[in-house]
C-alpha cells in the first residue's frame, strides 16, 4: 500500500475540467488505457453485484453514428476514447447466481456456502426504486472513479450526459442484451485551443456544500 | 501537474473494500478529513450545477438514531465519519441562478454575460427523468468520487445504501431545506479483525465488463 499525498489527489482533481475541445491526434497509450479499463472493474457496486457494462467505442464509424444523437458534440468523435456506462434493465437470479458463482470461483468457496447470502440479496434487490434506476445510479458511481482516475494518471475526460439514451440503446443493440445505457465520458488530451481548460473552476465553497452536524 | 503512477492507483482501489468493521477507536486526522472534503467539493456534476449537499455527521447520539434506520449497522456508528450524499428534490430557477451567480463571482464576469447559457441550462433540465433521480444519480458521481480519494489516501471506507431514506430526511430535517439523501459513506479505518479485509476481491474478468467496438 502507498499512498498517495492528499495535496498531489486535490491538485489532480482541479487539474481535470471536462474538455469542450479534444486534440484528435492524440491516442491514449494502450498501457494507460488498460489501466483505466481496470479501475472501471475495480469499482465499488451495491452487494458487489456489477450489473452493469461497460462500451469502449474507438470506431470512427460508429462514433459519427453516436455523434448524431448526441446534440452533435464533437468530443464524441475526437476523444480518443468513448465509454458508454450501462446498467442492467432488470435483475433478475440469474444475475446474482452470476455474482455467486464469480465469488465462489475467485474465494474457492461452493456456491451452496453462498446459499443465505444469495437469499439475502434476493429478499432485497426487489424492493425500492425500479431495477434500471438502481442500475444506473450504479453506473454513475463508476463514472466517478473512472473520471478520479483518469486525472490521477493525466488523461483528460468529459462526462456526458446530453445524448438520445434510446437511440444509443439501438445503435449499440444494448436492449437484446438486457443493458440500457446510463451516461457517456469522453477521454483523451485537451486541444491546446480549448478555451475552457484555463476558465476558473467553479465550485461553491466548501462551507456551503459540507452541512457538519 | 504531478500525475499518479497507473500501478500505484490500480494498487489502491485494489487494497479498498467495502469495511464491514471499523476500528471505534482510530479517527481520521482533521487535514486528512478536510482533503476528502474537498475532493467531494470538486467531483463533477451536470453542468456544474451541484445539485447536491454532503452531510458529514460525528455527533455519537445522531449516529445512534441513524443507525436504528440503517438496519442497525455497525459502521453508522463505528466509523470515523458518516457522510450523507444527498442531492436536491427539484430544479428551479433559483437553483441555475446560484451556480450562475457563482460563475459570475469566480470568473469575474457579470451575470448578465450568462444569460444564454443560463437559458440553454433552463431547456435541458427540466426534460427527462425526475429531477430527485437526476439529482441522485450526481450525487453517486461524488460517491465514487469519494471512494477513489479514499483509497488513495489510505482512508477505509462502506459505501451503504441500506438505509431508510425517508428516515434520514425527517432526522435531518432535508426536506424542508430541499434535499433528499440518495446514499451513505462511512469513513475511518478497519478493524484488525474484520475478516472481509482479506477476502478476495470478487469482480469479473475485464473482458466480460468491457464491451469493445
Amino acid at each position: 500500500m502507498a499512498v498517495v499525498p492528499a495535496s498531489n489527489v486535490l491538485d489532480q482533481l482541479r487539474w481535470r475540467y471536462a474538455v469542450k475541445k479534444f486534440d484528435s491526434s492524440k491516442k491514449i497509450p494502450a498501457e494507460t488505457w488498460a489501466a483505466l479499463e481496470h479501475a472501471i472493474v475495480l469499482s465499488p457496486s451495491s452487494y458487489g453485484l456489477q450489473l452493469w457494462k461497460f462500451v469502449v467505442i474507438t470506431d470512427p464509424a460508429l462514433r459519427e453514428k453516436l455523434k448524431a444523437v448526441s446534440w452533435g458534440q464533437t468530443q464524441i468523435t475526437d476523444a480518443s476514447h468513448l465509454v458508454v456506462f450501462c446498467g442492467r434493465t432488470g435483475v433478475t437470479e440469474a444475475d446474482l447466481d452470476r455474482h455467486i458463482g464469480r465469488m465462489a470461483q475467485v474465494r474457492g468457496v461452493s456456491a451452496d456456502s453462498l446459499a443465505d447470502y444469495k437469499k439475502m440479496m434476493m429478499g432485497t434487490t426487489r424492493a425500492g426504486f425500479p431495477a434500471v434506476e438502481w442500475t444506473a445510479r450504479q453506473a454513475y458511481i463508476a463514472l466517478g472513479v473512472f473520471l478520479t482516475s483518469a486525472a490521477l494518471l493525466g488523461v483528460d475526460a468529459c462526462p456526458m450526459e446530453g445524448f438520445e439514451n434510446e437511440k444509443y440503446d439501438v445503435i449499440l443493440g444494448l436492449k437484446e442484451q438486457g443493458y440500457a445505457s446510463a451516461v457517456v465520458a469522453t477521454a483523451g488530451y485537451r486541444a491546446t485551443d480549448d478555451k475552457y481548460a484555463e476558465a476558473a473552476k467553479v465550485r461553491f465553497d466548501v462551507n456551503d456544500v459540507i452541512d457538519r452536524r
